[in-house]
Order: C-alpha cells, then structure tokens, then sequence
C-alpha cells in the first residue's frame, strides 16, 4: 500500500502496515484519535501554565487548545453517530517514550517540549492524511481531509515557538535527534490500533 | 458599597470591600481573571480525563472548557490594551482550601468535584457581575457585563450534573455544606486583590 510523501520535520515515512491496521480497526482508531485530540488540549494548557509569562506562547498555544477542543467535539460527534460509546483506551508507548526524551532542567525542558509536540503533531498530520486518501467511508475520509490542515499549522506553530525562543542550530539539532527516536518508537507496529501505534 | 441581589447556590453575598479592593487594583483583578480562565479551562478538561466514559459530563465540560479558553483570550486581549505583562500571580487560599474539601474516593469525588466547581462559577459570576456594575471604565464593564452570562451557564451545568449523578437530596445536602466552607473562605478579605480575595 503506498503512503504520502514525507512530511518535513519526520525523519520515517508511516508504513503501510499501520494503515492496514488502522482501516481494520476504524472505530478504535476514532476513540483513540478523540484521546489524542483531548490529550493535546491539555499538553498546550499545561505549556501555557508552566510558561505564564511567554506572552508568544501563552497566545499560540491558546489557539492550539482552541482548535483540539473544537477537533475532540468533532470526533465525539463521529464516535456518536457510528454509535461508539465513549471508554478509556491504553495508550500506546508513543507519548511515554517521547516524554521521557525531555531534559528537566530549563531552558531545555521548554526546547525539548515544544519540539516532541512538533512531532507529534507533524505525525498526526501525516497519519490523518493516510486515513483521508484510504479510508472508504467516503464522509469520514472527508472528516479527515478537513483536519490535516490544522495538524500541519499546529507542528509548524510548535517548530516556530522553538525557533523563536532558541538558536536555529540547536533547535535544528536537538529536533534531529528527537526525530530519530520518533521514528524509531513507530518502526515496529504496536498492537494495538492507534494514532500512534 | 451596595453589592448585587445573592446568587442563589451561594451563602454569603460579595463584601463591599472586595469591591473596592477591586476597583483600586483593576490590572492586577485583570491579571488574576486571566489565570481564572485559564484554570477554569484546565480543571473541566481535568474532570473529563478522569471520568472519560462519561458521556453528558465529557460533552458539557468540552463546551465549558472551549468558552474558558474564549474569555482567556478575551481577557489577554485586555491585558495587551492596557499594557500589562502577562505574569505569574500568587493564587489567594479560596482555591486551595476549596480543593481540599473534595473526598478522595469515588463516587464522593465526583459529586464534591462537581459542587466545587459550581460555586467557584457561581462566586465568578457575582464578582464579575459587581465589577460590569461598579467599574468605571464603561468598555471595560462592558467586558465584564458579556462575560455574566456565561459564567452564570457553567455553574447551572456543573449543578445539573451534580444532579444528574446523583441524588437530589445528597447534592443538597453536600452543596450546602461546601457553600458554607466557600463563604467562609471569603468572609475575611485576602489581602492581595483577586478574584477570589
């Protein structure tokens, strides 16, 4: 099965093995992508909160968790009308294994967090676009198609606040070195059907 | 200083001197609201990542916490206007000692959760309904004027689901116990002006 191009800042393309596993498991899929859509809500409040006095990235960050607020509305609404009830899921080791990339000690903890929600974003930005050029429910590719938009500006707000906040070369070098663990989490399928499986 | 008719959950009426206190320190009231909004914001996404599979609580709170982003960048908006400095505040005890009320175990939590919650709206509402009559910048009390009727919704939705959960007679009773502790907080004046001083 062929896969988008790469996206920028991704340093693997997603295989087709997580797209068949994402069409085979679509109602899991849209359960997970509604904790992704809540999660990140919060990663952008919790930013803003460690951060009040970074008026750049109290702002952006506020029309981040606008717009996953809005997008976690919007998947409940599919969950309701392909009747999935709402349930907690396990989370795949994805965010764990990134979190823990993250220094402690600042300015690099502020680095290091806006640039794993880059990636985050960048992937579910390639992810959503896999699910919008292959899945067959016609109205629910479209629901993807609609997203993807909004994941590409929200990695390129996170790479954008990291620039601004630090130098071009280490930005570019410890994005390097994250990006390589990024892709490494994915290379092998986990299990369970995810965003980030 | 007349203050407002009593808002019907609440115990205790807002003192003339909170008013005052206030009015003499407008940008730091203005500051303190905007991390109001914020938390406001936090603690509904908060509840929803506790209790995911609850359907009504998990679709009201996304409305809740999506307005609490909406007036914090409303608030921020202000804060720019006026030329104040986003900044860290301490917060004053009403929080806290309002939090430490809540019961550790389920379904207590819940209901003690909820009813926190509803005062904390109900008390917001009263204030900025005192600031929309007594400030004496008309744009700003306008602002303040728009913001009522919000804050007045989020705490009838935080009571109904109280209601919704559990019996009448038990969120009665529980209501009245913590609107006395939230009153109680409030009936010597903190001395750093904030919204909940």
């Amino acid at each position: 099965m062929s896969v988008t191009p790469k996206i920028n800042i991704l340093q693997q393309p997603t295989s087709g093995a997580w797209v068949e596993q994402a069409l085979a498991n679509l109602d899991t899929i849209l359960l997970d992508h509604s904790h992704c859509e809540r999660k990140a809500a919060s990663v952008a409040l919790n930013l803003m909160f460690r951060y009040p006095s970074s008026t750049q990235l109290v702002w952006q960050l506020t029309a981040i968790a606008k717009e996953e607020l809005e997008h976690f509305e919007q998947v409940n609404q599919w969950l309701e009308r392909r009747g999935i009830a709402l349930a907690p899921l396990n989370a795949p080791p994805y965010g764990a294994t990134l979190k823990a990339q993250i220094h402690r000690r600042e300015p690099e903890r502020l680095l290091d967090s806006l640039l794993v929600c880059a990636l985050i974003e960048a992937r579910s930005h390639e992810r959503l676009g896999l699910l919008a050029t292959h899945c067959p429910d016609r109205a629910l590719a479209q629901f993807y198609r609609s997203l993807v938009g909004s994941e590409a500006r929200h990695y390129g707000i996170y790479w954008v606040l990291a620039d601004s906040y630090f130098q071009r070369d280490l930005v570019q070098q410890r994005l390097a070195e994250l990006a390589a663990i990024e892709s490494e989490v994915l290379a092998i399928l986990h299990p369970e059907p995810r965003i980030h499986s």
